[in-house]
């Protein structure tokens, strides 16, 4: 028998081949977020054990729809000379909810275009599935783009299984102190794994926190948003869909993940 | 606090989102098998304990790389309504080894095209990268394809993050009674999830077995095979070199997946 | 200055780069073939100069959605050994039309999914765009897809820029003597270049025609059908939405191209 | 018969499903650059008639490599509310020639990933293929990209049908006057149509030019580069092969395109 390395499989002796580098990660990256109320019973409907909504005087009905552009790396940053495997895309949908007496956030939809993407966010507790999406990107020159100022006209669009999911559009009215509230505090995620019995346990079942640190944030931007949600056999976005749209925001995003804390085994 | 229903995440009221539906799964494909010799010390120091090489006497350095075209839905077939999330692609490479006196089939590398065969596959502790997989169909009519016969040429190809990694060719001489002895035996997997502290252990790390029930087998053909593999800044694929290619493979193959067995928790 | 060759660009001294081989083409695939009546000025709307609507007693409002599962090469055959440069699927929307005397077909809308199928589309006058299709394979083993045989399911799904834009359902009922009749008569096609004055003038508009040779049929198979068609900014599918199904087909087909004819420069 | 719009196929009465919007087209992007003197006889070969290599004295070696990350829509900026239209990534090689007793860029190889794109290079003369392209973006928080600044490191890459075509990195080392100068002419291309015979004989073949309007440019960037190049069996990259790195730059660019000139019909 031999001893194998690597962060996440496959394992080998030379930890090479494994579909993660050992963290810290790091990431930098432009987030266009949406933010409206639902019903809260539909937020409510989405907070498993032992989680509870939010107070009634704490906005329950609110939802954070994230698209972001991001890059991300190991901490050798190898993957800035291969940027198919340094860039993926991602769009999340982010509610708040109670636990041990403080409010956190939680994702409850997620999707990425890439594996290392989908493994990362497996491992820290976010549901994801692989997705279509798209964002515009602010320029500096010519027509074909928003400019970072008021009036500037950014989109994203979220594709699953050759259906569109979701779509946004923001216009931009000024700068912001923030890029939004519901997405603000810890995340509080479960990890499941089913048993390979399949027997309707998990082999692991537990209640995770992580935080980026060394987080490095641009100039934030507000504006007015709208929001289109879709139907799926497969999806639920649109028992989410909004009773009144409160803003988007845009703004560049750096940060690193080095690791997250068990709240309960 | 809420009930959620789901065999995967995102779990919901419904269980509608959940990434994979509940066990059992169906699979209904074309498999394309190379096998060949490689320096059993290769393979040796990709079994991690508590498993160990198989005997002298056991071909220690035998490999095959099987690819396989499938169709796989859950147990209600309504995957059948909407292909695209019916279908998928993979390659994978299986060597063996020994363990509690029983010589098992290993998957130490393994690609898909699909969120829901990668997440699956995780469950059953397959190694799971996404890729780009290629393989011949055969033909009934016209001349754009090999014909099921003495002479017929298929091939197959695995690419991930824009590389060529793998690239096989088979033609076949006559029928089969089996389609490769590699992959012969109950799988011995070991699933492994890093504990979120990022701390270098890992929160699971079971031991299990699977194997499939209901397995239909179409007619097998035999031929022989050429192999290339190709390097990779994350890949260890050409450490597993061929040093004599011992033939290849054509089946259809029908399975079913309704849980494995944890070996050692 | 150099003699370069290539039947289409990018032409080189060796002929090698060019993004399509010589013709004689040969093509073998499955088609899933569904058959409609849409409102007769839908179609007729689709028809320029010089073609005219079928008569009225000649079914002016027949449409056929075909879905095609493909594998092609030139006549080397080398696209045989590295698959991903042999298969595509392809989905395209047939009416009929006069012109000269006679009925023809004439394919008005169409997607694909690989560069060299566009651009080969292109040339024939096919107007091609890019888009992802499925489309049920038929299976010998297993519950993951049906079987050629009364009561198998198949279904297949279009696709463009994120939208899913067409699905379409068959449930075999027997075999049949033939897949079909709107995609029944020779091509008719224009071909058009914009001048690269894009002053709303054709450098190229060329009336073509063209047909398969070397044609063989595996067995047809009949069966109920269901039409969905979905809007897009960019598309007008929906235009041609059904009035009666009329049926849908299932069938085997090898070609080869090896040219058309202009019938009008 | 009807009236039909639309500036390529397919043509409508509304004009609506058209590939192409009409011009103008407006582009937004950034570019990688990398240059080097390869052997003249390779540039030579790649000119038909009525090219000619430059003179001795005006580096006829020279060739451009230009990855270019692009957002591009009509006039009416429809795109930028769907983003999924509006970006598509660029690979392209350029070397020069004499005609008209004149020096002019030649775009001898280039690969986009959208149809849109495709459609309009082949419509401007561009010899398109479709690929897989990436391109480090520029940060301005994380570390998880470089910032536009000496030390700076840029890499892009290209692959078709699953195999890497080209890898290039760039260093800067700061700014600069322009980002080349083998692009810097006006392009000369064929728009090259083969009749539908497949006899051999092109029905349009002329000879055209175009230049970018209303161009807009950021700020130049210049660094050392290294340039590595692959083989396939459908390319011929390779016989470029750099004798001498020249350097590479980054710079932001728009433009308008609102045609073109025949320059020899």
């Amino acid at each position: 028998m031999s001893e194998v390395r690597g962060f996440l499989f496959p394992r080998t002796a030379t930890g090479r081949s494994s579909l993660l580098p050992p963290p810290p990660w790091h990431y930098s990256g432009d987030l266009l977020t949406v933010e409206w109320r639902t019903d809260p019973a539909a937020v409510a409907a989405l907070l498993p054990e032992p989680l509870e909504p939010v107070h009634d005087d704490e906005d329950p009905g609110a939802v954070a729809l994230i698209f972001a552009d991001w890059q991300s790396c190991g901490d050798d940053l190898a993957e800035l000379d291969d940027p198919v495997r340094l860039q993926y895309k991602e769009a999340f949908v982010v509610v708040r909810c109670r636990w041990d007496d403080r409010v956190w956030s939680r994702c409850v939809y997620i999707w990425v275009d890439k594996d290392f993407a989908l493994a990362r966010g497996h491992l820290q507790g976010y549901p994801k599935k692989l997705g279509s999406i798209h964002q515009t990107r602010p320029v500096t020159v010519g027509r074909a783009g928003p400019r970072l100022e008021p009036g500037g006209r950014f989109a994203a669009t979220l594709a699953a299984y050759d259906r569109r999911l979701a779509q946004v559009r923001v216009t931009l009215t000024g700068r912001s102190e923030s890029n939004g509230f519901v997405n603000g505090h810890p995340m509080v995620h479960h990890r499941w794994v089913p048993r390979i019995e399949c027997d309707g346990k998990d082999a692991l079942a537990d209640l995770v926190t992580m935080r980026g640190r060394d987080v490095e944030l641009g100039p934030a931007w507000a504006g007015t948003a709208e929001v289109e949600l879709f139907d799926s056999p497969v999806e639920e976005l649109t028992a989410l869909a909004p009773r009144e749209v409160l803003g988007g925001y845009w703004r560049s995003v750096g940060t690193t993940f080095a690791g997250g804390e068990t709240l309960r085994p």
